[in-house]
């Protein structure tokens, strides 16, 4: 496997994760760039990199440069950077194949939620891939593979779709759990309760379409639970209106 | 532990699943009652149990009689049974506490999403049992220690509470999933990308109260990206009502 040598923009969950993956793989770390001079201190400490606190004072001679930033600041970072004929890519779900004639440029997506301390099987995250050129994306395809066993190349068009899944999948999802913890808690219940049905649900879709993994009140048009349930959520509107924009969406799929 | 003769009524997923999980611990299922003749007797084979078709027919002689079907069905069943002080349970979140003075009326719900053919690890299954007196709690307290690691004792309104949060937890993020499915496929796209994202999703809160758990657009008010997944969402008016609805209340957590 070739070794690369890798430069990371960005000190959040996504350049950290990624960061320490890339490691892991045998690749090297460089410089980490950040405007959070502490944030870029603790991680490049982490991934025996240099600290750098400016884009426009990023080296040269990296292999690849990874733009792991807000969306926003994607075209702005990018715009600092002094480094001619490099290979840059952003780690965007949203943003397309940036066009920008002096340098490569190519998309490294892993298709997964990164949070702060909590552990990433990397091997299993799709990575999804994008270049301008067939040999970027071959460049992009090794790093991917040294990282994943899922290395997928998708279009921008069809990542920004992908990235639309993910929120309803995952981000959506959590605040689900953040609501029914909040339930729980309200009634001096432990939302530990919780845990075991949250994993069964999320491991049963692992073997069986989520269409055919439903139960409940709404696909089994328990008019009399359903009905018990709203009018306990009188008392929160907006738990009220979730409920019954969900049930209505659950019993649509079956007509 | 003392082995109980227990007597099923139903045959859908929380009878079969319950009733393998007891016959494993060592209690013997007498009976299998349901009015459909077919899946009575497919779990009363499985369960080295008689079947029956007639709730009125189900013989007295039990320790329990577990009475598994739809929530409407629970009273017309329970009235039709002919069996003077015995021990009679229901498994529904939401009925109460069922007074009936010719039996002694107990709860037993298991806190978990039954699906057929898909395992259930029973003895992490939140047991939430409710009695009328202190004895009958004694024997329902039993029945669940054998089964489960953690049974609960919990009133008729909590249960119904942690019903709705299960509602919330297992059946509105699984229809996500079938949402965030739907979106892949329609653009030829395998829905199997979105696994790993769930697995991981799922196992945050099993470290992380949710709160602190929560990624993506909405929570870090990336306007940009909102803008572009509500107007891709234009064209599917429910996926975008839902999404709007959910990014509000994820917003609305954080003010």
């Amino acid at each position: 496997m070739r070794s690369f040598r890798v430069s990371l923009i960005g000190s959040g969950n996504v350049a950290s994760h990624l960061g320490k993956a890339l490691l892991t793989a045998g690749h090297r770390i460089i410089e980490v760039c950040s405007r959070n001079p502490e944030t870029a201190a603790v991680l490049a400490a982490d991934l025996s990199a240099d600290p750098v606190g400016n884009p426009a004072e990023v080296q040269p001679g990296a292999d690849i440069y990874i733009i792991a930033v807000k969306d926003e600041a994607v075209i702005p970072v990018l715009e600092q950077l002094k480094l001619p004929g490099s290979l840059i890519v952003h780690t965007s779900g949203t943003l397309p194949l940036i066009q920008h004639s002096s340098v490569r440029n190519g998309v490294f997506y892993p298709f997964q939620t990164f949070t702060k301390n909590i552990p990433v099987n990397f091997s299993e995250v799709p990575v999804c891939i994008e270049a301008g050129d067939p040999a970027t994306l071959a460049e992009l395809n090794a790093v991917g593979a040294s990282i994943s066993g899922n290395v997928q190349v998708i279009s921008s068009e069809k990542r920004k779709i992908l990235h639309i899944a993910g929120v309803f999948a995952s981000n959506f999802s959590n605040h689900l759990y953040a609501i029914a913890s909040d339930l729980l808690e309200k009634e001096h219940m432990p939302a530990g309760l919780l845990l075991p049905l949250i994993r069964q649900t999320a491991n049963k879709v692992q073997l069986l379409h989520p269409e055919k993994a439903q139960t409940g009140p709404a696909v089994r048009n328990d008019e009399a639970v359903l009905n018990a349930h709203l009018k306990h959520l009188e008392a929160y509107p907006e738990l009220h209106e979730i409920y019954q924009l969900l049930t209505r969406s659950i019993q649509s799929r079956k007509s």
